[in-house]
């Protein structure tokens, strides 16, 4: 028997049951592969705020370090969107990435066959569309000094943020780009700024040097809105795409759209070592929460990635992902992927077909 | 009769071919609505460089200031990529920018129903796509300091910019926004990473602030992120869009890619007072100049902006748009817009056509 320690971060919104869910799934994943899960619950976001004051309590962060994996639903809700920003449920969420140096952020966009017709794409232009992005994850303009609000002498507000990056930062995430490029199908296309950010011009610099050393790997470069318009023009051209913190942000959310099915996507945020965080690419959706109304599929598909990267149990992250093909293909759907002859479910009996299936 | 003096500028690549168009129209309207322009073209981006080393030589800064309007073409190529940043073609463009303190940037992307079907989203979810993207222009991250790649004491190097907004300057392009919503269908989509950027802070707060100037407009915010996504899954809910330099320049190339006809689309930069830039959307398109290829409708949209806005001349204006739209009727197409069963013209036949339909 296999034993590992999973800390559960469920957070706000849906995020407690699609939680359940993909708890339920890795119950029965694990009895079938002789694995055994620890979970322990801990407080995260807007759930941590209204407990203890702080969106992430020092007990959290201990939780999570002290675990083989980490398990995240979503943070966040209009509850707590006036509070000042470093009391805000995502300063948790950047403290969680800072907290365990989770430099590199994997967010797949792929066309599923049975959802093609979710896209708002033509199917032609996105069938076959399979992108991964890999986003840096603590650096950038969200961490970068000096940052914050300041007064001139002439008593007017001046905002400021400044968006940073070392060799050292470029190369890390870079490596882990080339690695994953190379295990997909070889492309990799960085984007950057770098006709007007001298950020971008020292970025793109080192990942061209880094190149070097994966001639198996064809590099390209794009501007980043050149990079916005070929995902809506042509998505099919991308493999992987690395880009830094603040234009990840932006085109993974773009790539994940352009799948039509965002409550399918799920994503890892990996550090040098040390546990992973697994977590959807949608977030807390607080205007469905509580009503059994949520699509728990891209929180089941980050169990599923979890026991992929975080545990190096690719039989039992098969499983899982076959099980959401399989439920997919008999006609399960959940409100946001529901399409005309389907069978409309909620939450939870979402999860007990994924169940069934297993 | 009315004396306007225009000067401009065709810069790389397809900019001279388009140009030459967007004059001869020009002509003819002037003869039918009894003005006369009196045409200076100056040098700008990399034929600027090759002239005199610089992309923007005083003179041509000169020239601009003292004439009624400018009309760009486009800048860039291959040739110059390899140049350090300030000796680029962009760094003319940007310099440009700056020199006449043309802060607002509007954008639109319109879809013509005469070419729905060149968009790679589906006609329902694009017919009758109307947004006016308001960017700013001279500030944020473009031009903020400090900027630079820096030596650390470890000898290895950072690369730095600086995102920096006043006040004044969001209360000043918000006003262009909020005016420019209240003449269209009144809603105003203001975009930032307030959840994490401080300056964003300060934007949210400040445009909030302006609303309630502008009661009969309807304020809404989004996350920069979340913006990108909902252009792509539902772009018929956009009016106009506000935002700072760098989230501009990817939200508005997004949203002209939505109409999958990026060669029609005009743009508009503003100041305070002074002459303004009126230019294509699309670039340079350095692969297919001097062939006689390249679409000049947004060439021709770029100079009937110009009547409108910068030399107050509508009805001039309207007969340029209402000449692009009989020859899109008439099946006139050229290549990047072409379609089975259209008639396919070069850029020349292209500008005589429309000498026709003036
Ligand atoms: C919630 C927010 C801070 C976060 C980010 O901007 O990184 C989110 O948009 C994401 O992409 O994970
Ligand atoms: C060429 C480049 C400097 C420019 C910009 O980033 O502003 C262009 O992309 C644009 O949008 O006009």
């Amino acid at each position: 028997t296999q034993n590992y320690r999973i800390t559960l971060l469920p957070g706000d919104g849906i995020g407690p049951e699609i939680m359940a869910v993909a708890v339920d799934v890795l119950k029965v994943v694990g009895k079938k592969f002789d694995i055994e899960f620890a979970f322990q619950e801990a407080l995260i976001g807007g759930a941590a705020i209204d407990a203890t004051g702080e969106p992430l309590p020092a007990a959290t962060l201990d939780t999570c370090r002290n675990s083989d994996s980490v398990l995240l639903a979503a943070i966040g809700g209009y509850k707590w969107d006036t509070l000042p920003s470093h009391q805000r449920p995502e300063a948790g969420l950047l403290g969680l990435r800072a907290g365990l140096g989770l430099f590199a952020n994997l967010r797949p966009a792929q066309i599923l066959p049975q959802l093609i017709d979710a896209s708002t794409l033509k199917r032609e232009v996105v069938e076959g569309v399979d992108i991964m992005v890999v986003r840096e994850l603590t650096g950038g303009i969200y961490f970068g000094k000096p940052k914050g609000i300041f007064e001139t002498e002439t008593g007017e507000k001046r905002g400021l943020n400044t968006m940073v990056y070392s060799e050292s930062e470029i190369e890390r995430i870079g490596r882990v780009a080339f690695e994953t490029a190379r295990k997909r199908r070889g492309k990799l296309c960085s984007v950057d700024k770098a006709n007007v950010l001298e950020v971008s011009q020292l970025w793109r610099d080192r990942i061209t040097k880094l190149s070097a050393e994966y001639p198996d790997v064809e590099l390209s470069h794009l501007y980043v809105d050149n990079a916005a318009m070929q995902l809506v023009r042509a998505p099919k051209q991308f493999d992987t795409i690395v880009t830094g913190n603040l234009f990840g942000d932006i085109l993974s959310d773009a790539a994940a759209m352009l799948t039509g099915s965002i409550g399918m996507l799920p994503s890892a945020s990996l550090g040098a070592s040390g546990p992973g965080v697994y977590e959807p690419v949608h977030g807390s959706a607080p205007d469905i929460a509580g009503q059994d109304k949520a699509n728990p599929l891209a929180q089941v598909l980050s169990a599923a990635m979890m026991l992929r990267y975080g545990l190096n149990q690719p039989q039992a992250a098969d499983s899982i992902e076959k099980a959401v093909l399989q439920v997919l293909a008999q006609g399960d759907r959940t409100g946001d992927i529901m399409s005309p002859g389907m069978n409309l479910l909620g939450c939870q009996a979402m999860g007990n077909s994924l169940i069934q299936a297993l």
